[in-house]
This record gives structure tokens, C-alpha cells and sequence, in this order.
């Protein structure tokens, strides 16, 4: 009955209401389910969190040794014990986000991503990871967050990471469901969740 | 004329006494001098410093990647600049440290250690390591300062670490240089004083 549910998708892409959404359905279900996001879900996930927003101007791959450091943390205090206990895990951003953002928007060795990714995570996979695909464009229409710093990357940087989540979803398209993010949240909901039932 | 030196050494040998006597002896040569020190030496390395001495529980992984995102930036914004304008870093701790708590330590893969000190890095390799070698528990009778996490660890963890530092030392005798820390802190100055002399 364990289940690990990833959400992916750029900045706007509506990932949050998304996530909220199947989290209500299965608590209403009275299955046992927690949300986590990256980075953050810890005390060190939030620090790390509150440093990268800052802004301080780093190198990226410290950036992305952050983000890994918070990730084995998340991994190893909260996800994996709620899924050995039989949980369903849903989590906003995952090892995805690592290679589109810094692989191919930062443009660091992949190589190098896969390795952390497979140390932060000790080799756990999602069961599933939903992709929320939409125009840069109209994704960032929607956010409008001035104080969040993953957002002031010029449009070229966006568009990198959305062919990178496609590069993704393409080489493994039985581990991936893609979704147009510009349908209506409701349509979305429900494709979702018909979706969730058949891996649960 | 520019030179990367490095202090290594167990907590409690004695680092922080030679790297303030050499940083004055070069001054009073009117040598332009930084010293470093790690996790610190930048906004990040702080911010790092004070999440890893908090004590927060997490896994090595997440520990070993801390130090390496706080060791490209200062590596990044000090270290790289202030050697190519041609002046001497003195570094309290560096790569050496890494591969001797985390791995000979801490158990992790001294292959992936390598390999982060290498990415955080960039090569950059220092002229000369100066190592301060003593007794475990001669060196740690010295320390009292019980606030530091980093010394809670038992008396095994740190003999791991003196036996790393000697293990390092032995492979590169060239580039190591290996002093007995029980000496007296003015032949110990006098004696890194005359090393460093044909260096520069």
C-alpha cells in the first residue's frame, strides 16, 4: 500500500494545488498520507531553504549540494520511514527538479546529478511522478511571488528546465504521467486521481 | 609569490595557534595574507558552521555535502581570487579534513569524497599541508570547549582520524608537511616559519 507520488513541473506550473488536491482526496479515504517539498520538511530543509531564497550569490554547485544535503535528510527522517510504515508520500519536487534545474538550467554535469541524487536518495524511486506542462509563459503569468529568488531566472532558463522535464518524461514514460497544466484544475484533480487509483 | 598553505589536524593539535603565528610573521614581512577556516569564511560557510554545530541530527551524506557547498563558495569568492591577485592563503582545514572525519571517520566513500573535494574545488591543490600530529587523548585533554559538537565524538572516532592524517601524509610526502604536535608551540613556529621560507 506504500506509494511514493512525486509532483514536477516549473515555476506556475500549479504543482501546490495539485498536490493539495490529491492530498485531500486521500485523507477523505482515511489513507495515510503526508506531502513533503523541496527544499524544505526539515529543520535543516527550511535553514537551507531560507539561505537559498536569500539570494546569496553562490556557486552552483553549492547550490546543488544544498539541495542534496536537504534531500538525504528528507529521505532518511521522513519519507522513507512513512513509506516503511505504509504511508503514501506525496512530494512537491523531487531528484527531477535537481537535474532540470541544475542540469540542464545551470548547466552542471548530469553525471554529477545522477551520482548525488542516487547518494541523497540511497537509490529510492517515485512509483509515479506527475508532470504539470505549460507554456513559460503562461506558467509565469500565474506566479507573481517577487520575493521568491527560483523566479528571477530570465525566460531562456525556464524554457531549459521545461525541455529538461521532457527529456525526462520521454526516457521513461511508464514512470512518468503528463499532463497539460493549461486544463482546468478540477479536470486535473480528476485525471489525477484516476491516475493514483491504479498504481495504489 | 602567490602560495595556498593548509593547516590539517586533530581537534585539540593546535592549529588555530600556528596559523595566528605564521599569518604574523608573514604581516610583519608586509606579505599580503588571508587565513580561512572551515565550514566558515563566507556568509554560507557561517550560516553552515552554525547549522552543523546546533547539533541537528542528519546523515554523513548530508553533512559531507554541507561542507563541500560551503567550501566552493569560499573557495569561489576568497581562496581562487585572493591567490590569483597573488597573496598567501592560510587555511585552517581543507579537502584533507574532509576525506579524514567524513570518510575515516564517518565511513563514507573516500572515491565520492574525492570526487566532491574535486567539484567544490575546481583542482585547486595547496602548496603545502602542515600537519599537526599528537597523541588523540593528549590532544583532546587540551580542548574543554564543550559547545563544540564536532568534539563529542568518542575517543575511536578521533584515532580513525589521526590514523587518515597519517594515511594522507604518507602518500604524498612531498606536498605534507608532518610535525610532532606535542613540541612546544615556538619550535613548532619556528619550524613551520623555515619550511614555509622555501616556499615563497
Amino acid at each position: 500500500m506504500s506509494c511514493f507520488i512525486v509532483f514536477e513541473g516549473g515555476d506556475g506550473s500549479g504543482k501546490s494545488t495539485q498536490v493539495n488536491s490529491l492530498l485531500r482526496r486521500l485523507r477523505r479515504r482515511n489513507i495515510n498520507v503526508i506531502r513533503t517539498h523541496e527544499p524544505g520538511g526539515t529543520t535543516l530543509g527550511q535553514a537551507l531553504r531560507r539561505l537559498l531564497k536569500l539570494g546569496e550569490p553562490m556557486p552552483p554547485i553549492s547550490e546543488l549540494m544544498l539541495f542534496e544535503a536537504a534531500r538525504a535528510q528528507l529521505i532518511d527522517k521522513v519519507i522513507r520511514p512513512f513509506l516503511e510504515e505504509g504511508g503514501v508520500v506525496i512530494a512537491d519536487r523531487f531528484t527531477s527538479s535537481t537535474i532540470t534545474y541544475q542540469g540542464y538550467g545551470r548547466g552542471l554535469d548530469h553525471e554529477l546529478i545522477d551520482r548525488l541524487n542516487h547518494e541523497a536518495t540511497g537509490g529510492l524511486e517515485p512509483d509515479l511522478t506527475v508532470l504539470l506542462d505549460l507554456p513559460v509563459e503562461t506558467a509565469l503569468a500565474r506566479k507573481n511571488s517577487a520575493a521568491d529568488n527560483f523566479d528571477d531566472a530570465p525566460l531562456d532558463f525556464h524554457r531549459k528546465i521545461r525541455l529538461g522535464y521532457g527529456a525526462l518524461a520521454a526516457a521513461n514514460p511508464s514512470g512518468w504521467f503528463v499532463l497539460d497544466g493549461q486544463r482546468t484544475p478540477d479536470e486535473l484533480s480528476r485525471e489525477i486521481w484516476a491516475k493514483v487509483q491504479t498504481i495504489l
